[in-house]
């Protein structure tokens, strides 16, 4: 059986068995932004991810500069933290390095991932590099912390809980389209095609809306919109084991992304629902929190937070009321052009 | 610049400037087998390493079972905790995969990462698993941990201080020939030839042999044998700002190595000083400790220990002491055949 007939997911559920030995020292092993483990403090988990970027598949060279792929890079991860409403500490790289690359290019691609984890606190303490003879490689494993009573899963969503989103959506994905179909590009007015490659180029980690929302305890469950919004809300429901409505009329497109689909002929709602890489937190609370969460949000960190809707029983499956009123299932298909099974952390 | 002109060491030089952005959390950063970063209790400090493995440049496929690729991938970074001192914990996996690799092979590579994992008590906690059109990469990060007092570094070793390996070293590289020019193994016995390709597909890591040294503080520094016996000694050397004096006549050397070497018609000691993945432990030590130290990893493990040389001053310089008398240079040369300027951490 070739991989490209299960996909990740179904590889993942096969390799995952019998891969934790001592269960008392873990307290979330694989399926969640991050992994967590009991450290020697009593009131802490330490908190681990890591990603695996390969050229021409997660990145082309010629999209961007060495600079903001190494944030990039960095960033993906720092999502993964914040999603757990976590606080990155320490970070390892390991870089696969044609041997005819520059050293001009490495040095700029580390700039980028020592400058994204600076802004974070974050020490880069060790890593690997080697040669690859096959194009750029990058592995981030990053390493973190969040109180024990704080920490924000994917599995502890309920019926009845609200689903919110921090930002608004689908401006990595009309960047992502204009990068890769270059001749789109003059259906669009640079400052906008600007606007929204910029966006999928140098994410932002919501680390600190994360952290409120672990410290305020107002997210029940939470994730990071890596593969795109329908994907990863699939992925609460499966690790919850809840259904979910989500009202299309709510979910916040970016205006910028809006403007390109319209301008390109994309549904900007497919943009936002199947896009990913918007890096924004997808989160569940009580339905009383909602209005203080919003608020809070808002006035700390100037952040928008949308309600799109909400947890349901799991028979009830995953829903989306279309603009229409017509409520049909929301695929949790992604949108990656480059990749048949490889999905973000 | 390409990086093939300044090597490895030269391009982590470059970027290991500006890594660490809060110093008071970090004990080691880049620059030795482990990172070593203060977690939450006071007596111990945590450990991790990161380590990248190519198809065609680390490993071919057709050299060993897909069990033994991961077994071999999950052992070197456990190497790096044994040089520590340290114990292993938890683990996290990226696999980068060509989408018509078979769902077998990844199992079956798994379940040898998770069977030498589960032989030391680590738990697969995460990872990552990607498209890679480039064939297959295995990143490997590894956290562990080790008292703060007995930790053991690459910068301590002081002149005076005898230097010491465990086991016997060349019968990895041996072993690689073989792998590597499958018609020489014409002029080797089958079992001869078989003896040392199981080496070098499936080394052990010296956990319990590094425990123990660190435990009864007898090594000053120590390293693991990765990347060959004199380019380890020389990190040693550059690590701690020392020379070193090693006899040739003393350096172990297996016997299936030294047969091999013969009936090749390569030299013996070249296998053992620049042949790499052997991962023994190499460490220095006090005069008095040393005979105390070789009973006691004898009788405790089984294992052999030698003294090989002792550190020098740093105007010294790395020599080694010829079986014909002579004294010369020892190059830090390794003696992989894949790789211009990879290195095993």
């Amino acid at each position: 059986m070739r991989i490209s007939e299960i996909g990740e997911f179904g590889l993942i559920d096969r390799i995952k068995k019998d891969t934790i030995v001592k269960p008392q020292d873990v307290l979330l092993g694989i399926g969640d932004d991050c992994a967590a483990y009991y450290g020697t403090s009593s009131d802490k988990v330490a908190l681990a991810t890591s990603d695996m970027l390969v050229e021409n598949i997660h990145f082309i060279l010629s999209a961007g500069s060495p600079r903001q792929l190494g944030k990039k890079a960095m960033a993906v991860n720092l999502s993964d933290v914040a999603a757990m409403g976590g606080i990155p500490r320490h970070t390892l790289i390991s870089l696969g390095i044609s041997p005819d690359t520059s050293v001009e290019f490495i040095e700029e691609l580390a700039e980028g991932i020592k400058e994204e984890a600076r802004l974070y606190e974050v020490n880069l303490i060790g890593g690997d590099t080697v040669r690859s003879p096959l194009g750029l490689i990058i592995n981030i494993a990053l390493i973190g912390e969040v109180e024990s009573d704080l920490i924000v899963k994917r599995s502890t969503a309920r019926p009845g809980e609200l689903i919110m989103v921090t930002g608004d959506l689908g401006g990595s994905a009309a960047g992502l389209i204009l990068l890769l179909e270059e001749k789109k590009c003059s259906l669009v007015p640079p400052p906008l095609a600007q606007e929204v490659k910029s966006i999928h180029l140098s994410p932002t980690p919501r680390l600190k809306e994360g952290r409120v929302m672990a410290r305020e305890k107002v997210a029940t469950s939470m994730i990071d919109i890596s593969d795109g919004l329908a994907s990863d809300l699939t992925q609460i429901g499966k690790a919850s084991g809840v259904g979910a409505m989500i009202y299309a009329g709510k979910v916040p497109i970016l205006p910028a992304a809006k403007r390109v689909g319209e301008l390109l002929g994309v549904d900007p709602l497919s943009l936002a629902l199947y896009g990913g890489e918007d890096y924004e937190l997808l989160f569940t609370t009580l339905p009383e929190k909602a209005d203080s969460i919003i608020k809070l949000i808002k006035e700390k960190l100037g952040t928008k937070v949308s309600i799109i809707g909400e947890i349901r029983d799991k028979e009830q499956g995953l829903k989306i009321k279309n603009l229409s009123g017509e409520i049909v299932d929301l695929q949790p298909k992604g949108y990656n052009h480059f990749s048949s099974f490889s999905t973000r952390g």
